[in-house]
């Protein structure tokens, strides 16, 4: 079946594009379009060249648009299939109805959201979390994000996996040879040798998966938690920082509320701020629980800035081993001195001094923000970002722990081997080469946008 | 200088296009370009071909994205220059980022509003009343106002022009003859000969002239006023034919307010409902004050729909002879009968039975409207929309009069020819041929879209 949509994003502009692909892209495509110079049509064409013409309907004979058509010849097409890219006047009349007169040919049909990006990994052009990364990419708003989002569509997930699955392919032909000479109780197949690779292996698994985190981290936003007593000048601090959001895009209809008014982007980097207001030290007992409910919620943040100002003794607020804390006394221009407030803390970590109302001082904590956000990204070579390929780690990480105990307790080979199995076929499922189930594939498309 | 800008409409798709042109645009486009196969540089491409590659930054050696792009060698592509199109992944960080880059080399800036259709304008692609055409083809969202728009730009507004012109020049070369000789005091050009000449041309001109009123309605909609009393179901049938809009295109940030309450879409033509709400049959001063004023109001319509109920008569409304009339007697569910009802009329012209509430009979008013716009369209060949072009024939024609004048009171020749020039450089100003000033072309394209 062939499938049209328009690929530009939506609304009036100079130029739009409509796409379409199939096995008659092609000459579906020659039954509405009338090429400038007789003979010209599509069918004509080679691959990857440019032609003026006219859309017409073909049941009046009414030009709708002079457009350039594109065409693409299987295989060397987004798709790998015949694709045409219809690049007409942005009018959304136009946009529409130049679609429509596309689907009143017979044999084509509106496209799927993501319905190109499906075809193009069914027919090999990429893999599926390569397929996975295009949506990524598009939703990228920030220079972090975007980086994630390309290294996943060039094969930076592939690649890795690759590199996993040769080492189990090892393994199992180990494990096999152990089996072929089962007959003769002879074990081929240094246990000891195994298991140490199955730690190997496991090592790499589960370390990949804990990069989820901070991948979520830099697609949704690097949480951020100001904890500080009411008056310290949280709100304010917080403004101060969004007034000098250097955001590269501009908020978008449909992303949410929170994004526009409490995230920021520093030097390429989502910060998303977590809401923990109204902590304070207090005797009152109902009061505490408030404050506990928000110390909880600062659980959640990769960065805590601990607020508060001259004279006023920190928060005590004990940080998890993986949470980064920046400390900060704020009112500056109110200070009698810095060394006076320093005698104030309890301890000789880095403070920051600056004042969230006139902004003195905040370009240091914007660095200091950049800086820890930098090792979040290059954790590791790969950054995960896709919940999908986390849980599959997590699947093979539990796979490969059967494995290691059934090595350990001297289980037959065609056990182990089994389990073996389900470790590949759970990496395999990240690239979709295992992936069977239509409804697997529908759920990971259907976030697509149409026209891609 | 070379010129870029994002050309499809801004937001987030599956594709998006940044278009660079200007003599350098192949060369410029190659500092960032990156081909997959080596040695297929921009600049090595023949015209309408299409190449895969990469955008990198060339500071950072970064790749922004993985894009198709386009070569257009001058003179043939829409500007008349070398125009490259670089087609990437519709996100919004990436088509900033890619202009970024394309900006940050030498000699090249952000093109302003219309300037690509301005530099098509200037190497002589089209005439100006073709690249207006452009912008208006661009926001048109009723097929009417798109039927214009592309007829427009397809230079029918030129041809007919250039018809008028090779009058006016027939006519000024018998003047010539006449001053050539003029020595000998012999009147070559039959006076009478060119008058009826110069009435014969401007009777075109305004006939040209007054279908803008026509194609002012077609582009913002045909005005329609509701007159009716109080509570004979006037907002009731504005909604009901709210409800069954057919618009094809969906209402659009930036659109007003207006065109989204109170126009509907019917058989592609767009009608603009005039608010004329409280008019009532009164003896009280006052109230009929209110009532003279929602009359005025209803003379800018082109169609009047007079609304009444069973057993109420029509409201007096005289209408000009240029206006059309519709009589609806509404809430036919609760007439006893027709015939009853149209003993209440005071002439014979067709009425409509309808039930705003339930919408039966509402399909026959909308009927109705579309057969009332059809001649609004067909008035003549070419349909105005353009309030330069009407305002440039409204000069054409006081300058005829001058003409019809000088040659009634036998003024010499060369005043005369004077005036003829005048109404030469008129029509020309339509195809922008005599226009010098820049103010004028600067204002003429800053309401185009950016990236056309």
């Amino acid at each position: 079946m062939n499938i049209a949509a328009i690929s530009t994003p939506s609304g009036i502009g100079g130029i739009a594009v409509v796409r379409v692909s199939g096995p008659s892209a092609i000459s579906i495509c020659d039954k509405v379009y009338r090429p400038f110079k007789a003979g010209n049509t599509l069918a004509s064409r080679k691959s990857h060249t440019l032609t003026y013409g006219q859309i017409i309907d073909p049941e009046s004979d009414e030009v709708i648009d002079e457009v350039v058509a594109s065409v693409f010849r299987a295989p060397h097409s987004f798709t790998g299939e015949d694709v045409v890219e219809i690049s007409c006047h942005g009018s959304l009349y136009i946009q529409q109805r130049i679609l429509d007169v596309i689907l009143s040919v017979e044999g084509i049909r509106l496209a799927e959201p993501g319905e190109f990006t499906r075809r193009a990994f069914r027919s090999g052009k990429m893999d599926l979390s390569q397929a996975e990364a295009v949506a990524d990419l598009i939703a990228a708003t920030t220079a972090a994000s975007h980086r994630l989002a390309m290294s996943q569509m060039k094969g930076s997930i592939s690649r890795k996996l690759d590199g996993l699955r040769l080492q189990l392919l090892n393994m199992t032909s180990l494990l096999e040879l152990e089996l072929d000479f089962s007959e003769e109780d002879v074990e081929f197949a240094d246990r000891s040798q195994l298991l140490s690779l199955a730690h190997q292996i496991d090592y790499e698994v589960t370390r990949l998966a804990s990069t989820f985190s901070a991948g979520q981290a830099i697609k949704n936003g690097i949480p951020v938690a100001i904890i500080g007593a009411p008056n310290v000048g949280k709100s304010t601090l917080l403004n101060q920082l969004l007034k000098d959001d250097r955001a590269i895009v501009s908020p978008i209809q449909g992303t949410t509320r929170d994004l526009i008014e409490d995230t920021i982007t520093l030097g390429g980097y989502l910060f998303r701020f977590i809401d923990t207001a109204g902590i304070r030290n207090t005797s009152d007992q109902i009061e505490a629980m408030g404050i506990e409910r928000s110390l909880r919620a600062a659980e959640r943040a990769h960065i805590i800035i601990l607020l508060s100002e001259p004279k006023v003794p920190f928060i005590d607020f004990e940080p998890r081993p993986d949470q980064k804390v920046i400390r900060i006394i704020n009112k500056s221009d109110l200070a009698a001195s810095h060394d006076e407030t320093k005698s104030l803390m309890s301890d000789d970590s880095p403070i920051i001094h600056l004042s969230a109302l006139t902004g003195e001082g905040v370009a240091v904590l914007e660095q200091h923000l950049i800086e820890l956000a930098r090792p979040v990204e290059s954790q590791g070579d790969i950054v995960l970002t896709n919940r999908r390929h986390y849980e599959a780690l997590n699947t093979a990480h539990d796979y490969l722990l059967r494995v290691s105990d059934g090595l350990t307790q001297q289980l037959p080979g065609d056990l182990v081997a089994e389990d073996l199995r389900a470790v590949i076929d759970s990496l395999n499922s990240i690239l979709g080469q295992s992936i069977t189930s239509q409804d697997t594939l529908n759920n990971i498309f259907k976030n697509f946008c149409i026209g891609k």
